[in-house]
């Protein structure tokens, strides 16, 4: 059986007269697109036009709820309990898929944005209601969470398809967890080393920690960056070192 | 057959800290819920807590979409484009659909608030994309909207199936339209007056217009307002004089 | 010279349609108002109808702003930046300004509200870009800030006046902190038992904790109540006991 | 005595993580700055930001108040109260004259954004209620609004100073207002007839209007736009000619 990897590309993330990213310059580049649901980004013109783009691309749609947070662009961490969680997923998710189906499609995943991504990586609590939001409006919808996190162990035991998400521009900690930002060495900057940390992750199962560890992981779909120039160069080297190998992408 | 006519409130206004409304007195009396979806009110919790109610009270569910103008609660008119009007439905739709998905229940309705309800009620281009939001989400959705507008026919035209409202405090043109509210006699203060007009809106079909004309007019379903003590006496008396009739009150 | 406390009240934080609190209740009984500036309540025209009120009651006028978090009335941490803290004071700040200005008064203090006040009183960097903010927008400006905590070191550090603030309902711990409400005994439910501790707090400079010890404090304003009846009643108990002791009610 | 023009351009509209506009190239090429205030666009940080930049190229800096409309950028009429426009203009005209206090200098001017400028161009109620929120407010303060409007006339009433605004790339009709834009020939798009109008407003004190006819005019200010390379070159296009021709670039 030949290896897969989806490839997953956050967008739809303009809001009103600011547009954002490059949608249409790297949909023919991935398997499947995050669509922001108007809370941290996106608003209900810019989700049906994301929408319409991606299905004429025929990548799979999942929606992208975020932080109540627009100013901040969903990326700082507010201390919100498990039921705001999943009431904020269930109302987002809802939009998205109401916007999907009056297209004739249906919603394929979800997977949560900035600091709520982060947040139910490591909060058992947020990942287990942010679950069960998905589960109570449709169980058929695959979770995408990091790799190897508490989100991951939460969303299988609530009975949930998941995807495994691992990444080419982060290096990773012998717990299998990514370095922070904050840290020397977080950034993989050099394209060469990112191809061949995604070829590892998906022939070998595996990725190399920062201090040289190898570190057992499980990779179904890799996340692209699609707001400037370089991302762009930097997915297509991506797309085609898989395709070398005979790794095909699709969705997860 | 038995006369019926369905009893319909707007609820679930309330938003983060502030309350609104007495939702609970007033579900008893009604046979269908509008409950707003966040944009002039309500919020993801207040959603979730009221379809809850609504569920425990067996009243139908309806969305109740308003324009983005949370400062002025969707009273103010804006200038949208039908576009940008059929893109915040069908979000506001999704959202609570996806709320009562999560409950295990259906949306029964879409009924439009505030400003968007009376500008749909006058523009047939507005009231055009309102209805293909709704076809375009779930045919199998009715429209409620105002009594012999441009709304209704154009729901019908779009195959949808239409509870034509109608009010109990509000005095009639000879057109069938509402007196606005800036002229004299526009509202039906006198409760033995409002109960009449409505039992002719459901045994005659008319409603006697306030230059003292007989136009006829369908009566699918009355606006309750539950906010006031007096609104809640208001609708009690209406009940009773529609059960003394043996008109049934249930959903459209 | 006699002693005096000012009595601080939270005003002005209905939003739109929807009326919170009961400030033309509270006003008479207290000396200083900090009205909400929009963020995590008020808005235009309430912050004007309340100054107003302020204005018509003699009592100074303090900015309240908060967390941009409307949907969480401000009382959600939300992991902001210094500078952020400092642009959203600096803009709340300028916009109650000039709502006091135009009515031909001045602004008297500042009080953060909220989550940004329990942050500010313990996170050092946060409390210095506050005070920074009303240092560069009026020096004359007093801050309020919990009493004995980094923000009242930083404020007088950055050459403003303060106004340390205590409170009759909850208890204090050893350093002097307030005891987290998650934690027993952290109300002070007993009026009798809150009024001794007012009075402690003017009369002796210090306040006994949980624990049974007596810790030095400053009590320059005391924060009331006032959205409940029971509130109103307990700020009345204890504007009596200080008139009892010749404690003059006035603005810090 | 020289002939002057204040060249104007609204700046400062980014939104949180959403640039927008080209606000460090225009700057040279303009004498007075609208910076928007947070309602339309604009947040506390880009307020700071383009203040400073402003200050840096020593440009006259005016408050672009807006319709509280982030997802409409402002542009959406909507029907607001007198009452309301005063609030709304009061409220941001103070947040970012505390912004412009916190660096040191003064607010010059308020122009109106948007749709909230087209409506006071012809409502006199709406106008007068923005020029009362200006003079409650600062009376120092100049207004800037449509040339020959009710707006102008409104503010010279309430005692302001006034500066008159034209445009160089709308067409004018015989009495004295724009042509609409959903009418032939309402943008001027020939770079020539753009500056040949402009130096007939300054010299002339008059414009040709699109029927031919000459409409006498004061032109006090000019709107440039920045946010595309063709509107720079144009903007210098126009600053060549009026340099060419003696005429002075100075704020109002």
């Amino acid at each position: 059986m030949s290896k897969t990897l989806d490839l997953n590309c956050d967008m739809g993330e303009s809001y009103g007269a600011w547009p954002m990213g490059n949608d249409s310059a790297v949909l023919p580049l991935v398997s499947s697109a995050n669509i922001a649901c108007g809370f941290h980004g996106g608003d209900p013109g810019t989700m049906r036009k994301t929408v319409a783009l991606a299905l004429a691309n025929g990548v799979a749609i999942g929606a992208h709820p975020g932080l109540p947070d627009l100013g901040g662009f969903g990326r700082r961490v507010m201390q919100i309990t498990p039921q705001e969680a999943y009431d904020m997923v269930v109302y987002q998710l809802g939009a998205l898929a109401a916007v999907v189906a009056s297209q004739g499609a249906r919603l394929h995943h979800v997977k949560a944005h900035g600091a709520l991504y982060n947040m139910a990586a490591k909060d058992a609590a947020l990942a287990r209601a942010i679950c069960a939001a998905v589960r109570d409006v449709d169980r058929e919808l695959m979770v995408y969470g990091l790799a190897g996190s508490v989100w991951i162990s939460e969303a299988q035991a609530a009975g949930l398809r998941v995807a495994q998400e691992v990444f080419a521009d982060r290096s990773y900690q012998e717990d299998g967890s990514l370095t922070p930002r904050t840290q020397a060495g977080a950034m993989v900057t050099d394209a060469e080393q990112a191809v061949a940390q995604v070829l590892q992750m998906v022939l070998d199962g595996s990725v190399t920690s920062l201090t040289g560890k190898r570190v057992p992981l499980t990779a179904d779909t890799l996340c692209i960056h699609g707001d400037q120039p370089d991302a762009l160069r930097f997915a297509s080297a991506i797309r085609h070192a898989l395709s070398a190998r005979n790794i095909r992408v699709q969705a997860a």
